[in-house]
């Protein structure tokens, strides 16, 4: 049994990490720890756990983290991930990293887009982006892998195809998202309040989200146009994000054609599924589960190309794909744990 | 007292135009009528109005609506209002329709957009289409006004400067809709079960929305480009369409020179209300209300520029904006009734 | 014209009251306050007011509150209103205060239920408890009204006809109410985000909740029976209050003469809709509005009745309630206003 | 592998069964049905079982069921599962049905409390009722189980401890119960259409519910007082039970003593947690599992105990239950397939 700790499980992606892990059949969860909680067990915590784990929550000591396990998922705050990750690499630990902290290459982007600066570039360079559909085998072999931020997952599943066969748009790229609350976190806020959200729906750091970095690092990787607009939502729901992408392929394509090289390119992939030409995803069909369902569809009379994505911002966007990541890792089975 | 029939008063407009009406200072409702009550009086199906009105509710008899009012609004499915309106036109009435019979100039659009073929062709061209901002002073003389739906509301209220003042923009025009579910009408149907809508989000009609014809008449009205998409979503609340808009407006633009722009524009309207440079709209803010919240903002990099609106389906969208229009058209204060 | 202020305009209860203020024909709301927002127009927070009212919302000066106004609400947490009101009343204001500080007749009572020591009894035993239904003729004459609570507002309603005909029951009363989640404020807390009250339901403050005392106040008043529980619930709504009443009468009545009863000892009452027999309310038909709604029903096998009474938690349960107070403290229509 | 077929695999308890079935080590899905749905797999239904299950879903042929498997699961709507089972039982096998046609031991109930004659009363005398907590060694041999209501599930898990240990209660026991929509099942409503449910909460049936009938049975055979209120309530949640208890205990007992003796009862039940004293549980911690979670207390002053349960309406009170039944019945691990 691999020996895991998680650190940071009282957040929503501690939490689902958590309820992931504790029931894999090739794990243990030997260490968990949070900030705020008093001394308390895990599964007085989370009572549905009860018979099922039975650990103590602490406040973090990297020491112990680092004695009780072989794999440390870090499900922390943007900035503290970078304090804990030098430590652990170097007593020969591997990480998944959910926080944004390793997910930039490029060292300079953080002061503009998280207001910090990188103070652990050595390692930041040798980090592997998480995303098991673009980078597989580098996951397999990686010693610290930045998990995607969960609206970079939306999106760059829907463009992926693009980006790697290299085929390019005319004009503007249009990224619509809308998210559920709890890829906000579990933090006291009055705009998180059930009394404001609810009944609600806003457009929120329009034009200023951070994880505009991660989409516009993978346009650069693939030498696509950078002219592009992300503009985020807060849906009244607790889990889930459906993106909306419009772009104009260079070269034209029905929505028969469209749908067919998408079903083509992510043919293998166990968590991905291209629906039918002319049907179009639910988020109900996600909530749960590590899957991306995406439908597209074309304009005939000018060609634009709508591509719709739907994931669990708390599974594919989060916890579920830091399981699939750990899955290579260590060469379980992809689906092991996850649905 | 002007006196007012309401046909289709327990669907979610007709009930939303009975609580507004029952409540204006210079109207009585003298008649309504449904398709499936029992016959019931009107203040048993909406306790809520006991001892504010008293009047019998049964189903449709033309010929009393029009002995019995001066005005009839025509809150009913697609096709029906069309076999009423002959009748209560020659009967010397005047009448707001909130469906779309009368809102598409060209009756050869109906077959393709809406499955039917007009028949009643020549008070299709007397119609006024009615969105008090673009067609004020044609609206105060109208016999029959065109109530516009509630997905082409929100978006033109964010077109129309660019519309109005023959602005061109380059590229292709996005605009992606959400919209809570009373816009989808008070019908038994498995789609729209709270346990269906509730934690689930979906893009639906995708480049085949029926409201798309208004959009596109309005784009050819104003000599634009019609390279657009529209792209509707179901937001799990029950009022409310955000509306956001990206286009690349042709003369390079700041966030600050077009809120200026946009603020003049609409610097008189009642019902407008144009943010600061920044700020973007909640929904939370109209519900309930006939306004419309726009804000603004571009993007530097590439000039694109992203407008939202927000309004209440029901108000702005449908029975506030009937009720503005009542106001126009007999010279009451446009803002009687509403807030 | 009345000159009012609103001490705590940012809460829930505040934000309601100048809502309904802003649009009451027979007052002017002059002053506004909060803690902790920066300095703003009152317009600028609440941006559907922009065009209705354009006013200044600063840190409570009592000085200035006075200065300006005739009447003063109190929206305040608990304990502040105490530390206001002598000043204010000394200084010949009226005032609604909508906390608790001044609903309990004895003033032991407030450290056991609230955790305070009263420190103003002189005026505590002067305020009269603002339940109009119960207390009509000493609130036209009052200086100072106790607003009363959500919980009690809703349960008390539904009791008023057994404490004030002197009817007795036998065995326990059982008061299971639900609330939605406004009742709690607008304040930062994990426990009311969306993400942990949306999709869940759950007892609180089990037989410790403080409005307990107000019900307890109200039975000992009319000599009643005090063997009761209440438990109330978190209903993942914004707004109103459910409460489900479960006695034993006495005297056995079947449904038809429970409701009979009911429907005549509230006939006069502009606000109180007792449902025909076998009807019971729902929240979304007081939603809004300064209405409670009663339903009622016996089972004939054991002659225990069961009393439905719905309010919206912000109307009639604080701010609705509270303007109807002041109608009947200066001699306006009791319904001005109010819906 | 254990055979098994759904009856009814496209209502909400069906596919909850469909989705633990697909996922359980022990049994294959070989044989699904519905009603309405045209021919098609049942992988297209539920997109998110691509890749977990490839079978067809037709309209019901109980001889193809019969023929494909060992045991047949019927989720069906009242009086259709009786025209099934006698054929099924007959050809030897074991069926677990979820409908309540063979819950009520009595046939002449069925007439008043489901308004049918039922018409298998030599299959009915025969059927075990399906709650483990109550019933397991004879679930284990039965070939008919009658798995219990929802509403009963959650209020005979908190009773049981009185009924199985034969503790009275003074006075008249109150049942206040609230349920999530999705125990209405998925037809075509308008009273469940989101747009009236959401921002909504009503109490329905109010004291003539069919499901007072399986708790008048339990207390029946317990000897129990009959003389109690159930009344269920309408939660704007997709799925959950909550049901609080009011009822005084002969033999008074604090809040200690009382959830000592309930976890004492409890103690090796795998489904159910009685947290400890002085908490009590939420909804959304038993959200897609089999838990019940019970809390309790004791008013102090009169004695009265309040004891809270929380099931998922659709696993501890459907297809979760239907699932640990089978456990049962062949030797599996009982808590195999569920959490």
């Amino acid at each position: 049994m691999l020996k895991v700790a998680i650190i940071g499980v009282t957040g929503y992606s501690g939490e689902e990490l958590l309820k992931l892990l504790a029931f894999h059949t090739k794990v243990e969860v030997t260490y968990v720890s949070a900030k705020e909680e008093r001394q308390q067990k895990v599964q007085e915590i989370y009572p549905y756990l009860k018979g099922v784990i039975d650990l103590p929550c602490s406040t973090l000591d990297v020491t112990q983290a680092e004695k009780k396990s072989d794999l440390v998922f870090l499900a922390l705050p943007h900035t503290v991930s970078m304090s804990c990750v030098p430590k652990l690499l170097a007593a020969g630990k591997r990480i998944v990293d959910i926080s944004a902290d390793y997910r930039l290459k490029d060292p300079s982007w953080y002061p503009s887009y998280y207001g910090f600066s990188h103070e652990d570039q050595g390692n930041l360079a040798e980090a592997v982006y998480g995303l098991p559909e673009a980078n597989r085998e580098a996951i397999k072999k990686a010693r610290l892998v930045a998990n995607p931020g969960c609206y970079p997952s939306g999106a760059l599943l829907g463009l992926l195809p693009f980006l790697k066969d290299k085929k390019a748009w005319v004009g503007a790229l249009t990224i619509d998202a809308k998210s559920g609350v709890t890829g906000a976190g579990r933090k006291a806020s009055k705009a998180l309040l059930f009394g404001e959200v609810s009944e609600n729906f806003k457009a929120y750091k329009v034009l200023k989200h951070q994880h505009e970095a991660e989409i516009l690092q993978a346009l650069k990787n693939a030498n696509a146009s950078e002219d592009f607009c992300f503009v985020p939502h807060l849906l009244p729901i607790n889990r889930g994000i459906l993106t909306t992408i419009y772009l104009k392929p260079k070269e034209a394509l029905s929505t028969e054609k469209l749908q067919a090289w998408f079903a083509s390119f992510y043919g293998d992939e166990p968590f991905v599924n291209v629906l039918p030409a002319g049907e179009f995803p639910e988020l109900k069909n996600v909530r749960g589960t590590n899957q991306c369902h995406i439908g597209v569809g074309v304009r005939d009379q000018s060609g634009t190309a709508v591509i719709v994505t739907v994931i669990d911002n708390l599974q594919k966007g989060a916890s579920g794909q830091a399981v699939q990541n750990m899955n290579l890792m260590y060469g379980f089975s992809e689906t092991e744990g996850l649905i």
